[in-house]
């Protein structure tokens, strides 16, 4: 029998700080028909990413906020269900925006087919999607990387960080990572091959960043802000490029840090040694979407760029895993696994 | 009789805070001889600066310090006295970096002949100069105008902030200047043609700079830092560019201003519009000096720009100018006369 009701989460109330289990909500619905072009879709894969933040607020951001009553925002992977869109079939697998929810319509112009032969699907939400386009766009056309610099990145064990190390390495520059403890730092050392990672949370901090750049900073990913960024500027060459992505630091904080106010500290850096700091969200950048594609895949086939998971399972568990990504206690990219893979269609090994 | 002493002013010692007469000493000492390649100069205009304040301090910055004892620096207009330079004569008018003296001798790779047929001798130190150089490289560079965008620059009644406006309004732009008081408001909107300045002294500032950007601003030439960037940042569009150029409120300042930090409103800015702030220096841009030569001189002689000049006379009044530039007294580009213009050579009407 077709299933035909939904559940799904919304946002309950606006967080303040912190989002806690109140300012959401699990709720059930009927599912409904897909119109003319659209699609009835299974959730597969939920990705909960930082930006979600921004969507909970009620603040001018660049996309509306998600008002109380609606479902949360994220993307998805999803297996189609029925079509009445002539490029979609029952079966195919998709990625959107469809939000945290078991079952969703929406439009096929808005989705995007993932070949399940490329890579496992889960990877269209992290390495090969938003996340890894995001380090690949910000970093090449805002950082300019050339062979030899050097190139730091905060949260780099994260989703968009492991990618940006990784691909500065493989353009020849030395890799510098930023992340919270000491197997996180590992990891991006040992697996993802960074030349070094310093651990935001040591106390010498600050004097191990510096040792772990002998040369300065060309190009700063900046993921965090605070501390972090504080402890970067000082750093940074003449001529240095900021791309500035995601301020992961400043998401949940209800106020402005103490003074002094260290606005002319950075604003000084800026002039003297004459940086670039530029803000980019990934959409500034989709034409480059096929190129990146392309370029990823290659890179992944040939094991030179890797990439982890954090896998948690079923829906009502969204909320909870979106707290550990806040305090920095997921390693990975965070996904909710919302219901099974479609098993013949995507293990990478299948013979047909 | 050939000149045998000079007079010079040399750094007694550096400042803390805001210059003081006590951080300067007139000193006299011997001319000396041109080696090959050089030739003796007589100071007949000095530059006074913001950027000069910067080589008082200790700190690293894009230059080196001027030394406790060693004569000011600064931008010059003279005449050649004497030459043992191939490229110069004796009557030889040139703009160069010899300091605060009443004599110099320099190389004549380091010297830039000046025609005074072109435009008065003095415009080479400021509209036809350093300060407008720094203004078309930054602007177009940086700024990237386009027809019918909003062009935001504080000093906008100065030498630099003058020429910006000037010149986004040749571009199309709808040019705003910041300036303090209503006579230099004044100037900016009825001789310069900006659309409107705002007045950073009223206590309506920040409201009447939002009501002099209905459409928001799209570039933001970056002068002064301080209150003035804090009342830009929230009315920048998405995707505006901030030439960072100087920061003139900070420059004596004796340490940060009191809290909240502000660092992560900057920050938010710069991510959720997608803001460009980029730091540089006239010389990131030399190799652009003959375009701008060519382009200003025409302008002036259209009068599609305009200038005004502050000038103090007698190398013993510099340092007391100086103090005027950093509490916003002077009004137009300062420059101190050292000496007298050569009178048949410099008439812009004369008939040879």
């Amino acid at each position: 029998m077709p299933p035909t009701r939904n559940r799904r989460i919304v946002l309950a109330s606006r967080p303040f700080g912190q989002p806690r289990d109140e300012n959401f909500r699990l709720e059930e619905n009927d599912i409904t028909e897909p119109a003319e072009g659209e699609a009835l879709l299974r959730t597969i894969y939920l990705s909960l990413d930082p930006y979600q933040r921004g969507r909970m607020s009620a603040g001018p951001s660049y996309a509306p906020p998600v008002e109380a009553g609606q479902e949360m925002e994220g993307g998805t992977v999803s297996e189609v269900i029925r079509s009445r869109a002539a490029e979609l079939q029952a079966g195919d697998l998709v990625a959107g925006y469809t939000g945290w929810q078991e079952y969703s319509v929406a439009g096929a112009t808005a989705l995007r087919k993932i070949d399940p032969a490329l890579a496992p699907i889960s990877t269209a939400l992290g390495v090969l999607g938003m996340p890894g386009l995001t380090a690949y766009t910000g970093l090449v056309n805002i950082g300019q990387p050339k062979p030899g610099e050097t190139v730091v990145v905060s949260a780099a064990a994260g989703a968009v960080g492991s990618a940006v190390g990784q691909i500065a390495r493989i353009m020849g520059c030395r890799a510098v990572g930023i992340a919270g403890g000491k197997a996180k730092c590992g990891y991006v050392v040992n697996e993802l091959g960074f030349s070094a990672c310093v651990d935001h949370r040591a106390d010498s901090f600050e004097a191990d960043l510096k040792a772990a750049c002998p040369r300065g900073i060309d190009i700063y990913f900046e993921n965090v802000g605070g501390r972090v960024l504080e402890a970067v500027v000082p750093l940074m060459n003449p001529f240095g490029r900021v791309p500035v992505c995601g301020l992961i630091a400043h998401y949940n904080a209800t106020g402005l840090p103490p003074g002094p106010d260290h606005v002319p500290l950075l604003m000084r850096a800026i002039l003297v040694n004459r940086l670039t700091f530029r803000g980019f969200i990934v959409f500034d950048f989709r034409e480059q979407q096929p190129e990146f594609e392309r370029k990823m895949t290659q890179w992944l086939r040939e094991g030179s760029v890797k990439y982890r998971e954090d896998i948690v399972d079923r829906l009502e568990n969204a909320v909870s895993a979106l707290k550990r990504l806040f305090t920095g206690q997921n390693f990975g990219k965070l996904l909710v696994r919302v219901g099974p893979e479609p098993r013949p269609a995507t293990s990478p090994h299948r013979t047909s």
